[in-house]
């Protein structure tokens, strides 16, 4: 079936696109002698993408929700690092995981999190698999790395009973604030420096670990030096979006999402065109960001999504009246999203596509 | 169970607000004699809250998809009128539930839209039920009311074969810039007016039909002359929010969902707390409104939610230095959202309670 036959507003999947995306990265890495542990939290879609981002393994995958974590394991997923900051009130569920899985990897940066593991030690003589999150500037989670307790809570780790240092995770989120490759470099360099800065100190500590960076722009766009590295975990490649590519790390082309909308409605008196796509199907996220408002209108550089309210969209030109015979009701606008990660969220089916035909739908998991 | 045995994030209800807000409403437009025609996209969940709007009719509601309207009629719900400009490629999904249905009303604001209907007559005799949407000075869909063309359509829907025109219909989104009952009666009384006058033009014309306007900020404040109209239909009474207390339609004590996230992560270099929500469960909606941020933190009107990325909120105070000790790691905070509408579709479960104890879950329905 073609694409034209989907109910509007649906979110769809470029395959082919997807497919070249994993494509570049996977050779890239497999290249520089690093590990790619692909992080799934854009997508959370089951075998498919998982599959394709996996190259078929099905092995080493990072989430950041537990849902995601039980997801993929019950789906024969293994290997799985959650990269989130161990939560209180999920240590039990992802004992259950620690014991089940061959490896669940779990993430902390603080030592009362630690304490949490130590008061649950897992069955059959396993140990926690534990890494280490550092902030190396990015300025979310994780332990400062100039402050002096983040060596102390990786030695701290380390010498824990029941317990053991699985690696350093840095994510070089600050990526997101660069414009073009330069920039990003600049940072995955940065980033790069100060991971490997660390290991060093627990290497002289008598500590050797892994060690992963990623971010979606630092990992399009490596440093030499990253081959120094374990790990990289980058997770947007598979889709882009139009975010990725005002930063550098993608041309608009690459981006594998879009969210098909149609026309209901002519507004002559406010120069305007409604469309049938609002926040409920579009993330709010890049408010302000781009000269088309909230998304590219693909084919239509002159138009621009202003406003939407829950399930309606506001286009109007960016200059000049517009030509409503251009746009009778029921044309269908492709609108490429700010930020894919956002938008797919407000979506329960994405409907993937080869050579402009339907060829499936991925179902994504939800929650937490 | 008490509140703080779910994971975070969640979506929680307070059963005793969502009755006291509905009772309020209910009892308001019985007293006026005006029908009370629900809406149900701020919830879009089941027979527990959809049966407390309607008073355990299951009748008479109005839907923003036709994922919504399926999911109600699938479940015993009847006289649902989809208030959404007729999409085209929906036509055939409406025409089975107009054929299905004691009563499936469409809307419309458009004479292509009409041309779709004529060309696909519903069997067994049927007729289309459809409202004209008017737009009186709302600026979303709907015919402007100034135009001519609004009764010339109005007239065609009545004198075509095979459709009734059914009423008129005005939304009163305009409400939503009001700061105060004065501003919000001021659009309710023209929105009253400009309606009450197009369906004179219509009794001038030999034509009666139902008349309906809402807004949750308008219904939360009605006009006298709102005792003219035939119904009214009101959706996010059933909840509220941060918004519509600004607005004026409610108390902030009136809100009856919030978002239940804990501390996990002190970052005193940065002066603030990480929590574990981020804008897959609290909307954007609202970015920039609020001195604190995204939401209002319960009990806490010094803090701030000031950004968010996927899994993560980042908490600071107002004005000064956090005191650490009143926040220790695995600390539950309350997010009331900013727009709970927003927010709420963001969720795939809310957890209802009532008295502190958790009493039951609600399910929306997603999609379009």
């Amino acid at each position: 079936e073609a694409l034209c036959s989907l109910f509007s507003p649906a979110l769809v999947v470029d395959l082919d696109k997807v497919k070249r995306n994993v494509q570049k990265i996977s050779e890239h890495y497999e290249k520089m002698g690093v590990q790619l542990r692909p992080h799934m939290k854009t997508h959370k879609t089951l075998y498919e993408c998982a599959e394709i981002m996996t190259g078929g393994t099905r092995r080493c995958i990072v989430v950041s929700t537990l849902a995601e974590a039980s997801f993929y394991a019950d789906h024969g997923f293994d290997d799985i690092l959650y990269a989130y900051p161990l939560p209180f009130d999920k240590v039990e569920r992802c004992a259950a995981l620690s014991e089940r899985l061959d490896l669940f990897q779990v993430l902390l940066d603080h030592p009362d999190a630690l304490e949490q593991l130590e008061r649950r030690p897992l069955k059959d003589g396993r140990r926690w698999h534990v890494w280490m999150k550092l902030d190396c500037g990015n300025g979310r989670a994780g332990v400062l790395h100039s402050e002096p307790g983040a060596l102390k809570l990786a030695l701290a780790i380390a010498r824990t009973g029941g317990v053991e240092l699985a690696g350093v995770y840095a994510h070089c989120g600050n990526t997101y604030k660069c414009r073009g490759v330069e920039q990003i470099q600049a940072v995955a360099q940065e980033t790069t420096d100060l991971t490997l800065q660390f290991m060093e100190k627990l290497k002289d500590a008598g500590i050797t670990c892994r060690s992963s960076i990623g971010s979606t722009p630092s990992c399009s766009h490596p440093v030499k030096d990253m081959a120094r590295l374990s790990e990289v975990h980058p997770g947007n490649y598979v889709f882009y979006d139009v975010q990725q590519s005002v930063i550098g790390s993608c041309r608009l082309e690459d981006v594998a999402v879009k969210v098909l909308t149609r026309v209901i409605g002519h507004c002559p008196h406010r120069n305007q065109l409604l469309i049938d796509c609002g926040w409920s199907g579009l993330s709010l996220d890049g408010a302000g960001a781009l000269p088309t408002g909230y998304a590219v209108i693909e084919g239509h550089p002159d138009l621009k999504l202003g406003s939407m309210t829950q399930e309606h969209g506001r286009v109007e030109p960016i200059s000049g009246p517009l030509d409503y015979d251009k746009y009778p009701l029921g044309t269908m606008l492709s609108l490429i999203p700010y930020h894919s990660c956002a938008t797919a969220a407000m979506h329960s089916v994405y409907h993937v596509y080869s050579g402009g035909q339907l060829v499936g739908k991925w179902l994504p998991t939800r929650g937490w």
